[in-house]
């Protein structure tokens, strides 16, 4: 595809747009700065760590911020750019573009099992066993690849994706273009026990989980349901893989929870929450809107809009920062301390020597 | 349902117990107290963070403890009550009663398949694409939902649940009574390799897993089989979503692993320890009864019975709190520090000041 | 078999090896040294914690490391023994020996849907409902367990095993001898997302992954695919279970990985790299050669290689035990100072007091 064509299929580019054609060159694909060959695209972003393999890079095309030298470093080099306000976005763009999804035409496969009171929308795609409950309801335009099972009662709304042996537990409710990727589980049992004199007694799960429109949840993870009541991820949220959300959990609009993440029931997380990897939030914890956790951070109590946490218990940032800096002089700063001790101790000890 | 035809279903209630059926309202499910409405039935524990909520509460009937204060608002509000010892067990049971489980009628999906030297109990449901291996044996009233796979020799004992996309690996053998939830792995090869000077060599795993009666494990977890000898877990005990148990642990009876928990090989765990989420336990730790571990601590060596622990490595709860408070000043304690260093340093630097 | 025929298996016995035959007892099989009884097969390596537990050792043969006196102690036993330098490695191959794999059989299982256009080597195993996408190619003698899945264009290399219901996500290259556990899932999509005014928007993941020779992935793992480029995994690297592999994550050869390890996109793993339970890897962080990092630690930024390193953030193994140490003592210092502090106010308080 030729640059140009490319650049007409971007939403940022207009006729307006800082560029330098270069030849027009033709892309067959796309590649991060330092391993972009011939024929293909890259892109820098401001401040990228990248930025000084610019002068050996060998792509053909590069979306490049609004940097008078990075374009004209560029062009000196003959690779032809276009300026976006984000060359990431655009990035984004450019690979839909060069390498549109495939995706797997309408119909079921023999092998899939679907109950007669399930019901199925039109251009929906049923891969190789997969399995569709009783009641269960798939929005047009879905796709659920081999072995992805819906039990009772699931609905899917219109354009979600189920990757392979995803499974998705009775009653829960899915939104509009949804993505539920590999081994995911959604609406499974919370993990609810009374302790009695005889051992735990399960607390039944009664309730069921939501993900609103435009959810992605990750390979492996697992969202569960409530004993009663719901489990619901906000419109927009993303979830990566081996996450584990408890019964019961809520999370506003557009939150992103990295890898390994877990979720204690009955945790609150407010708007555009991210929680990097391997975080961990306590039952009945509350985040508040576009709060930011540092990887492995583990959040008790309350944390407040906007704030940025580190360390377990978490702390704001910069306080953790210095912390952690001063937990690494540790064994110094004890030493030094018995040395004032010792001080202390001679020059109080009626020993009687002049001072 | 009428309010005293569930409490004729509790196991805790008897014609003794304190109660105020105020119309005998009719229910139709339960919620938390804060979210119930008319016609559900919620529950108040003592020391319960909602209480407060009980002067708001829509409820149409509480499950209550013995609390004269908790009951007369309850009676002012018009609410249905009863007093019960432990009012979340009661909870529990009005669960079962409100919305009795959904079972899987017996039988054999067309499509499962199920090697002709297995032997399958009465009773066993057998969903779509379930299969059974070889020398297999499947206890009577089982279910096994869409997917499950048993490979060769795994014995389930009756009554069990093994949930959509679950994996039983050969020679496992799982008690009465046991649930597998959607795609855990029990009886998988352990992580055991030798180095040697070509590369990793794989220690041959012929052990295998046991599941003592009522044991339940969490969507996604893992329970390795060992290289020789077994790896067992003891009756009663509970896991959560995504835990990691290595080869040949053994745990007691009782016990309860939150999610994301991973216990190295040869590691022991007595009866009723608890692990909160995110712990880890280092190879061949030893954890004694009842011992508990807060979220994200990392246990090496010995835990002593009933003793609770936190931190990495973890010390005792009470010590770790300290510590971490103190943790917090770090960067206060070194400049106090260093101010005491200073004045030391003025008084002993002979400038001759008098003093 | 007999204790001599056993040891005619074993790579590094030789005429020359030291042993005592003991009356070459009959073994049925093999297990720890404190477990082993009559007809079975333990060892000892040097330094292990069970040297003591051969005092009243059950076991009928040995495999022992070049120590004459745990030589005499074993003969004095009545027990068999071979002296060898590895003895771990050595019991290895004896339960190789002792309990010979069971293959399934070449051939497809019915259930199985194989693209026409797939290619199937020869002495291939498809199980029950195995899945094969359009284009892949499935090595000679590999063995492809229930409900294993291959999206399109996926190449198994020869002697593969794939475990039930794991799932290979298009375009991902697998090398020969490579085992893939149960849940496992390779190449999916990386979690990576712009965000915009208006939300997420995500960036497109059409890179691919590639596990080179005698890799094995645990059960529940997750290795994704990057945007551009590939993730790869080098040479006879060995991951456990619950173990995150993040988009364009690139290993050495020999790494091992440990259960519910995370590594963030981007990281760059030298050869031999050895990372203990659920140790995070941050974006980008590079890891040297030979470098282990403890349980539970998080690397940012880069590890020297050789190194030894532990804790959040990471810092040298040995640096943090004594930095540990100090933290349990952090409320003792905490007064430790403040008793200082009191002592100078009262020196320079000018009350006047005599000094």
């Amino acid at each position: 595809m030729r640059f140009s064509h490319l650049l007409s299929q971007l939403s940022a580019v207009d006729a307006s747009s800082d560029r330098d054609l270069a030849g027009d060159p033709d892309l067959s694909g796309a590649n991060a700065l330092d391993a972009a060959g011939s024929g293909e695209l890259s892109f820098l972003e401001p401040g990228n760590a990248l930025t000084a393999a610019l002068s050996a890079c060998g792509a053909s095309a590069l979306l490049l911020p609004a940097d008078a030298e990075l374009q004209r470093q560029a062009s000196e080099r003959g690779i032809a750019w276009v300026a976006l306000k984000d060359p990431r976005l655009g990035f984004a763009e450019a690979l839909e573009a060069l390498h549109p999804r495939r995706r797997p035409s309408p119909g079921q496969h023999p092998s899939a099992v679907v109950d007669p009171s399930a019901s199925i929308g039109t251009g929906v795609h049923l891969g190789a066993h997969v399995v569709i409950g009783a009641g269960s309801v798939v929005g047009d335009n879905c796709m659920l690849h081999p072995g992805a099972v819906l039990y009772e009662d699931v609905v899917l709304g219109e354009g979600c994706e189920v990757h392979a042996q995803a499974v998705l537990h009775p009653g829960s409710r899915v939104g509009r273009d949804c993505v539920i990727h590999s081994q995911a589980v959604i609406g499974s049992e919370g993990f609810g026990f009374v302790p009695t004199a005889t051992g735990w007694h399960k607390m039944p799960q009664t309730g069921l989980v939501v993900l609103e429109d435009a959810v992605e949840v990750g390979c492996g993870s697992t969202v569960d349901r409530p004993s009663v009541g719901e489990t619901r991820l906000g419109a927009g949220t993303k979830i990566d893989n081996l996450v584990h959300v408890g019964h019961g959990v809520v999370t506003g609009r557009g939150c992103a929870l990295a890898a390994q993440v877990g979720i204690a029931g009955g945790a609150r997380l407010g708007h555009g929450v991210i929680l990097a990897g391997q975080v961990g939030v306590a039952n009945r914890a509350v985040i508040g809107d576009r709060a930011i956790a540092s990887s492995k951070s583990g959040i008790h109590g309350e944390v407040a809009a906007g704030e940025v946490v580190s360390g377990y218990p978490a702390i704001p940032n910069r306080l953790w920062l210095r912390c952690s800096a001063a937990f690494n002089k540790l064994p110094e700063m004890a030493r030094s301390l018995r040395q004032l001790q010792n001080a202390q101790a001679r020059e109080t000890d009626g020993s009687g020597a002049p001072r």
